[in-house]
């Protein structure tokens, strides 16, 4: 019998757990998650699997995975590690190191940076007490950083070298994909005023269409539609505040 | 013939870059590197190689690594596609994801957030224009962060799973370990008196002695002796501003 797939993170947002969520979700593998657990069993599972077990070490944070005695941290690695066992990293020698490239870069830019929006100065101060940074830092985020950011991803998507599209490494769909499309999702929630202005642009054109690609495919429509698909929070990675919700001028 | 291995980088600090550099170095390998080359080279080298190119999408931002046709960006991405040829990825099976949430998480703690401390507000402002956020921020990472940190990367050493130290792995010695040890190096640039204060606590022994046991490492000491090993600047990852170099109170 083989190991399940485990997901252990805390239950009530969708959190950097859901890129795992989205990778199992779309190859339509069965996987155990702790979401279905009450917030403090979800939380005392997580405690307890940061703690060295096997030959594992200590980690820091969740996501945490467990596949048999193997436990590992960290989201990019998680994927990683589930990308090739679910045929999720494109067809050509190397790929695995281009997608794995492009979900850091994901995360990077539009899940830590987004993150940081509200919580400028630390993490471990409440966000009423860095309030007047968030809102410095969200206009900057929305007038400069966005439309970087978002060049870029549409550059990808431009890319003739792997064919135009629709995907980031051409025709080959990967957990990249997921990635960015979760990282967009996001960041909708948080910045609603800024995406419409983006989408309206009609300079990022590449960027929402993959955003609604990846929607539209069935395993992962069928996975948005279900009750296992959590809602965002106003105490996850993405949030929404009306103070930080600007447009650019 | 094989072809070089060609790290791809700013010339003028050591920055992400560094982290490349320590591997191969530590390997005993021969690579290219666009540090020798005068900045406005290096700086047209990274541009070019952020370009799409053969089978490579485009990327945002260097660290850049080139094997033959392959290009790929993130500096633990690169850390991970060198590390099994290298043989710096521990010994057992799946060590390499043990390995690769390590070092993801070295680089997060260590590089990520003490280079966020000279600039909370936006990367696209400069230090200047964000001073006054930047003090506050240092501030509490020194006296939230730091410890909360250290006391994790002592609890990893003190690991009676894998061995009780003195690496990350117990009795392996891996990139992790050569992740953690530039982290701390350019950690102890940005806020020496942090460092000092926390060095002199005995609340981190084991930390240290990581440091200072990987520092000794031969071909690293070499390394570190030669011309190669560029200096830190005031405008790279880790920074020196005497107004940010507090310590916990």
């Amino acid at each position: 019998m083989t190991a399940p797939y485990e997901l252990i993170y805390y239950t009530g947002v969708p959190g950097r757990g859901e890129h795992i969520r989205l990778i199992l979700e779309e190859a339509g593998v069965p996987y155990k998650d702790t979401q279905f657990l009450s917030f403090s069993e979800a939380k005392k599972s997580v405690t307890t699997s940061l703690i060295s077990s096997h030959d594992n070490p200590s980690y820091f944070a969740p996501p945490l995975f467990k596949h048999g005695d193997l436990v590992i941290s960290q989201t990019p690695n998680i994927l990683l590690y589930l990308g090739p066992k679910l045929g999720l990293v494109g067809k050509q020698e190397n790929d695995l190191y281009r997608v794995n490239a492009l979900a850091l870069t994901a995360l990077d830019l539009l899940s830590n940076e987004v993150h940081d929006t509200h919580h400028p100065i630390g993490t471990m101060l409440a966000w009423e007490e860095q309030r007047v940074e968030s809102k410095r830092r969200s206009r900057e985020w929305v007038e400069n950083r966005l439309p970087t950011v978002f060049a870029y991803w549409e550059r990808v998507l431009g890319n003739e070298k792997r064919g135009l599209g629709p995907w980031l490494l051409g025709d080959s769909f990967t957990y990249a994909d997921l990635v960015l499309f979760q990282c967009l999702d996001g960041t909708h929630y948080a910045f609603p005023k800024a995406m419409k202005q983006a989408r309206e642009s009609g300079k990022y054109d590449k960027v929402f269409k993959l955003y609604e690609d990846v929607k539209a495919r069935p395993n992962v429509a069928g996975y948005l539609a279900s009750e296992r698909r959590q809602k965002y929070q106003d105490w996850g990675i993405y949030r929404h505040y009306d103070d930080n919700d600007v447009v650019a001028e």
